[in-house]
């Protein structure tokens, strides 16, 4: 999928919401651990009841690998329903990988031929020839961590470098990358003054953003200092959607609570 | 497996050599590709011919991912393989994983518990709460990225935060963190002289080393600068042994490479 075709997505469905599909068989409903692939089934009840309400999904990998072989199953079932129903959803393979040159091209066969993401998350720490194997895949999408939204992102990410906090540095020395248009970025919404900085840094680029909600950030103050141009954002919610019930209602509780954020975001949208 | 019980199979194997098994099927034997698992029947023969010379095996979990599902069950044929027959080898997933705190606690799981790793390489960048939970699980090992062997290594890990270098930085963090006498380290062989520096920091710990051989590191230099009271070394080879010949000899002349550096490890420990 294209940048633009993802942007004229956002704005058919007045939406920039993702929901994460981070499925632990200890927290969905338990009628449904009697079927014969529970995560699959669960995935494909969310998403049945909000595709019309996101422009994205994100499973997080570490959820399938979990549960070994049948996790990866249930992980290839979900990205192959996604993308024979629902083909202009964004998917995106959260599995921040990272290595040396010929490895991350392993990882990005993995994400972007073997099971057809749109994208998938990347770690900087092993810098530019980790990161640009990634890159060289014609519309897909590397959405590198630059600052993410947990207690240790305080540990280094906010260190001093070269007169500016890392990740700061982290954006700036990836816009010089080979094929650097084809990289997004995770930024997390606890401090949404932090956008302000990073806007003046990477004023176009897609910001993928975790912590609305269940970890404490604010839709309307991430907007405020985060979007650009084109909006420029996807705001990812797992929790809070796919738990908002574990009886039987739970794709029902989950597309009201989506409903909420997309009402939120196409009145925010409709004031740009 | 403690640590000194990886001490121990040191000093009675007089190696320190751990064996990288990235299998890629466009350059093992093309005989094997007839076979119902060529990955697995590749590794089971590196194995089979090796196991005596070295301590460790570290297949990299992107070289199974490639491959989907059928590469998840080589990789878990090949654990359990290990794990069965050479119950003495210290295994490495090289996952380079990390995540938010309950998602890296799934990734612990996935390599710990549901294929029974010793140990599994994490990236540093989220910080504290995305590696301690690896660092929980008793008699498992967490090897961190500090400073890695790839020309990328000069983007951030040697940038200068709070007066010295980030991978300084990263080192010295981490012994503060909870369980960190579970945690070793991968420094890579490019330069030895950075071991100095090190072994400043982690005196005891251990490192995981690649880059020796194929990437240019030389083994007596980082022996020379690296080499802790309990040697705390753990080098690694790849390609340069698994890839010695691509015929049907290609396990004897794996072990001739691994016997090569074994010979000269076991030179390097008499003289200690």
């Amino acid at each position: 999928m294209t940048t633009q075709q993802l942007e004229a997505q956002i704005r058919l469905k007045k939406s920039f919401l993702c929901i994460g599909l981070d499925v632990d068989l200890n927290k969905i409903p338990q009628h449904l651990l009697a079927t014969e692939d529970p995560i699959f089934e669960f995935n494909k009840a969310i998403i049945d009841a909000t595709h019309d309400l996101c422009v994205s999904y994100k499973p997080n990998t570490a959820f399938y690998e979990a549960y070994g072989i049948k996790g990866w199953q249930s992980l290839e079932k979900t990205i192959n329903y996604i993308n024979e129903n629902y083909p202009e959803i964004f998917t995106i393979a959260d599995a921040k990988r990272g290595d040396i040159g010929n490895t991350s091209s392993m990882y990005a066969k993995a994400f972007f031929e073997d099971l057809s993401f749109d994208s998938v998350t990347v770690a900087p720490y092993m810098g530019k020839d980790s990161v640009e194997p990634f890159l060289a895949f014609e519309n897909k999408h590397t959405i590198m961590l630059a600052l993410t939204s947990n207690e240790g992102a305080f540990d280094f990410q906010t260190l001093e470098t070269n007169g500016q906090e890392l990740y700061k540095t982290v954006l700036e020395t990836s816009k010089n990358w080979k094929n650097s248009e084809n990289l997004m970025y995770v930024v997390g919404a606890t401090k949404a003054e932090y956008f302000t900085e990073i806007r003046k840094i990477v004023p176009n680029s897609f910001l993928l953003v975790p912590g609305v909600g269940a970890q404490g950030g604010s839709l309307s103050e991430v907007c405020k200092y985060g979007m650009s141009e084109n909006v420029g954002l996807l705001i990812n919610s797992s929790r809070g959607i796919i738990y908002a019930s574990n009886g039987t209602d739970f794709a029902e509780k989950a597309r009201e609570e989506a409903l909420k954020l997309q009402v939120e975001m196409e009145g925010i949208l409709s004031k740009k």
